[in-house]
Parts: C-alpha cells; sequence; structure tokens
C-alpha cells in the first residue's frame, strides 16, 4: 500500500467509526440521516487534501484526522441540503435524505450536521482553534455564497465569464483549499505557507471545474461516467456558453439563444449543434488554455512553499491526476 | 433609564447595526433573508440575558456584545427554519421567510444565518473561545435534538412526561442558559460559577415554559396574548395533558382521548370538557407545583454563586418577573 492509499484507509476508518457513532446517538431520527448521508460517501477528496497537507508541515495526528472529518461532514451536509434545494431524487446512485425520509427530517438532521462539524475541531488546542476554526466558519459562509449565486445566475441572462468563476471558486473551490489550509495550520505551518497552500487549492479548484465543463461537451463517452452533453441539454451557464456567447457572431448567436429557448428538441440534435456553434469560437482551446492558466498558478503557489520539493510531492500528483482526467 | 434599559437599548442597537451590514452584503439574495428575520426580532431575551451575566462578573465589553448578538442570529436561525418545518405563515404578525421569499431562499438564508452566528465569537481570545464555542456548539445541537423530539412527540401516543421536560429543556432551556454561562466566561467567571449559572437558566427556562402550558389553559384571556386553549384544540403534549392521562379516572381517560381523536368539535365545548378533566386531578396545582420546584432550584443556583447578592439582583429581578406573569 503506498502512503496515499495508507491515507486513504485512515481516512475510511475514522468515517467509519463516526458513522456507527452517529447511528447510536438519540434522538435516532435527527441522527440516523445523517449517518445516511455521511456513508454515501464519494472520494472523501477534502479529508483527504487534510491530511495531506498536514503531512507536508510533519505528520498526521488524532486532533488532525478528527478536524479533517469536519471537512467531510460540512461538504456532506451541503450535498443534502442542496439536494432539497434541486428536489434531486438521488446522490451517487442511492435515494436523497429528503426521498428516504422527509424534507423537514432533511432539513433539521442538515442543521445538526452542519453543527456536528464544529465539534470536530474542539480538541484542537486553544491556539490553533481561534486559527482555524474562524477560516472554517468564513468557509462555510462562502459555499453559501457560491450556491447562492448559482441559483441566481439560472434566473440571470447576462452572466459575466467573471461572475461565473467567482461563483465556482466559492462553491467549489474553497472548500477544497480551505482544508489545505486548515490542515497546514494544524501541522503548524507558517501564515504565509498556509496561505501558499491555500491558493494552491483555489487554482486547483477552479482549474478542475473548467475541465469539468470542457468534459461534459468534449469528453470521451467511455470514461466520462455521465452522458455527454447534459450541460447543453440543460442550458447550464458554463464557462464554454458563457464565453461563447461574447465571442460568436451575430448569426450563430441568434441560433445559439434559439436552442437554449426551445422547449421541446432533439437531444443528440440540440447537442451537437450547440457543440458546433462553440466549434466555430475554438471554445474548446480557450477553454483548455484558461484551465491551463489556473493550473501553472497552482503549481507556482505549491513551489513558492518553504519545504523540501519531495514534500510537495504528493499534491503535485493529485493535482497532475486531476489535471490528466481523459478528455 | 434603569440598567435594564440600558442593557436593551445597548443590544437593540448593535442588532441594528447588523441588520444594515446585513442589507449591504452580497450576494443580496442570501444575505437580505437574513436581515429580514432578524429585524422581526421580539425580546431580544437572549443578549440581554447573556450581557446582564457579563456584569454580574465584570463589564460589559465590545466582543461581549459581539458574542450576545450570536446567541440571538442562533435563535431566529431556529426559528426560519422552525417555520419551514411547520409550514407557519406568520411570526410575531409577519410574512416568515419561507412566506416572504420562497422555501429554497429560508433554506440556504438560515444555513448562512447558522454559521453567521459562529462569526460573532471570533473576536474573543484565543483561550476564551475555546471556552465558549464548544459550549455554544453544544447548546446548538441540543436545540436540534429538542426540535426533533417535538416533532417525534406528535406522532407518539405514550410520551412520559419526564420525556417530555426533557424535550423542553433542550428546545428552550438550554439556549438560555447557554447565553448566561457564556456571558459569564466571557467576562472572566470560573468554570464553577459558569455552571451554577447555566442551571439557574435551565431551572427558569423549564418553569417558564411549564407556566405557559399553565397559561394556556388557565391564563387571564385579557392578558395572555393568544386565545386561551390553543395546546387543547391542537392536542398539544404538554406538561398538564400527559400527567393528566397518567392521573386520570379510567372513565376520565376515555372522555379525554375521544376529545383528542375528535376530528370535528366545537372549540368552546372542547376546551371547556378537557379543563374540566384537568380540574378532577387537579392538574393546576400539580403544575404550579412543578414549576415553583424549578424555580427554587433557579434562585437556590443563583444563590451559590461567588458575588456579592447585589451583583445577582438584576438576574434574580428577572426570573421573578418571568414567574409571576398574570395566571
Amino acid at each position: 500500500m503506498n502512503r496515499i492509499e495508507e491515507i486513504q484507509k485512515i481516512v475510511e476508518e475514522r468515517i467509519e467509526k463516526e458513522i456507527i457513532s452517529l447511528e447510536e446517538r438519540s434522538p435516532n431520527h435527527l441522527y440516523a440521516p445523517i449517518a445516511y448521508a455521511l456513508r454515501n460517501g464519494g472520494k472523501r477528496f477534502r479529508p483527504r487534501l487534510f491530511l495531506m497537507a498536514m503531512e507536508m508541515f510533519s505528520s498526521i495526528t488524532p486532533e488532525g484526522i478528527d478536524a479533517a472529518l469536519g471537512m467531510e461532514v460540512f461538504h456532506n451536509f451541503t450535498l443534502l441540503h442542496d439536494d432539497i434545494m434541486d428536489d434531486a431524487d438521488l446522490r451517487r446512485g442511492k435515494d436523497t435524505v429528503h426521498k428516504k425520509y422527509d424534507e423537514n427530517t432533511a432539513i433539521l438532521s442538515g442543521d445538526a450536521m452542519m453543527i456536528c462539524a464544529y465539534q470536530y475541531f474542539h480538541k484542537l488546542s486553544p491556539e490553533v482553534q481561534a486559527k482555524v476554526v474562524p477560516v472554517f466558519t468564513q468557509t462555510a459562509l462562502e459555499v453559501c455564497e457560491g450556491q447562492q449565486y448559482d441559483m441566481d445566475f439560472e434566473q440571470q441572462d447576462d452572466v459575466e465569464v467573471a461572475a461565473y468563476l467567482e461563483m465556482i471558486r466559492l462553491k467549489t473551490a474553497v472548500l477544497l483549499a480551505a482544508s489545505l489550509k486548515i490542515g497546514a495550520l494544524v501541522a503548524g505551518a507558517s501564515d504565509k505557507d498556509a496561505d501558499l497552500i491555500y491558493d494552491f487549492g483555489i487554482q486547483v479548484g477552479v482549474s478542475f471545474q473548467i475541465q469539468d465543463d470542457i468534459l461534459d461537451v468534449y469528453g470521451n463517452p467511455k470514461t466520462f461516467g455521465k452522458e455527454i452533453g447534459g450541460d447543453i441539454v440543460a442550458n447550464k451557464k458554463t464557462y464554454l456558453l458563457l464565453q461563447t456567447l461574447k465571442d460568436v457572431s451575430t448569426e450563430d448567436k441568434q441560433s445559439l439563444l434559439e436552442w437554449i429557448s426551445k422547449e421541446t428538441f432533439n437531444r443528440e440534435e440540440k447537442v451537437n449543434a450547440v457543440r458546433a456553434i462553440y466549434d466555430h469560437v475554438d471554445i474548446r482551446t480557450k477553454a483548455e488554455k484558461l484551465q491551463q492558466d489556473y493550473f501553472d498558478r497552482a503549481l507556482a503557489s505549491l513551489d513558492q512553499i518553504s519545504v523540501s520539493s519531495d514534500k510537495k510531492e504528493p499534491l503535485r500528483n493529485v493535482a497532475l491526476s486531476l489535471f490528466k482526467r481523459d478528455v
């Protein structure tokens, strides 16, 4: 087992222990849905980044593992409440909490889940708590802001590319970045290094989201996991759509807006037509360039951190593996 | 202006400043509902208790006022999400947040409001933060537990009196008690005194809720504010109902259960019939005795706090004024 796998195992075991403990807490109707949401897990990316950041600056401690768990619990809380707001039936192939239980349960258990997230920081020393809890709070609030902008944009005709990039920074990148930063601070990193690893996380996070936008249109159907063109079908205001609307000829813009306003259409026809318009402005190249810019800035921030190069290798590899997804 | 009124003014001014600041924050769709919920204010009881506790042990500071505001913001967050769960249209005579805006807004703004509550503790020193933030977190979680028990009891036939008292402790008393305790700790009280003032708050809070149950049935219609008998009409499982179900004769129990199961009835007839059954077991005397027991324990805890008697006078007066509501 290599170190990445060992860290994954540490995270999984701590989460499993927590799920069992949550299942035993009273009132069961409050805590069982939290355990259910936490069990339906995903890649546990945030706590893994947290512990990798710890190892970059010193080593993993039990208090650090608890705090890493706090980031994962918070992340899963956001998914739980987002699923109510989106009226989503499924999350990673299983019933969402409000479908399995009911909406009131999902609201209240979500609330308790967010409060629980704070409990995992309470074992840290007073000095470290006073440093990292405000970072966590600020980040949690920014994630809500990102979700609000995302909902606002659905109702808005004139979304700027810059506003979109700010939205994905808030909705996706800040929690990844804060996981790295808090991990670094818990491990005793300087404020400067903590800010650098935070910046690394922001740039990687935004780069990752832009890549997601690209893959939705130009991905390999065999490896993408979802059906290609989902964003196009849903008129999702991605970087590709917003930048194309800015760069496109009058004629193509007319056609693009017509496709967006159509209530009924042939799925394949719409995806092909929109992709053809995207190609006219060479949006793929532009998006890949933008993604590369973010990625380069990520590595530049990583380079500046004041630890030896070999200590940075694991995080550099994670960033590379995210960057090299199958396009 | 006496000191009680001065403290009220300090609280109101700080809240007003915060509301204006929230109204200016972006995204407006996230923060305006928080400002709206906070403006629709009530008695600001929790921050007032907080500052009174501070004055018992030293004096009020700007950081303390901020933390007191955190308790009020959290309290109003719980009302906001409770109103969604209860599908309530009005709160203190105004539209609830999910009626004025929509349900998704109420969920997300509520989430942000809860997270905001934590921000008001961040100006405290690291040592004080490490003491009081875990108290706040624990309390916030207990309030959720209380709300869950309350919802559970609605579906449950066999609620024990002890379980009901524990529910109102969690749902109502712990936040009052924590406001006092955190105020005391911020002002430098010893752990022992902080626990005593917490206990005072718990006993006063439960006593207050039992009195509320009594007033609903035996209150003065001219001064009660609500229509008498609301709990009876709604079959609310109050202390009076639960204890009566235990103590009543077989015949009266039959009659009581029949009134509870009736779908249509004359309001006045039901209230009078149930009150008559209550009177058969002398439930008013039992409830007043229980309320008095909690109140006596509250004063006993207050007495033990290691400050001079005159410092305790304001809180003793608050407790007395709550206790002597018009029955």
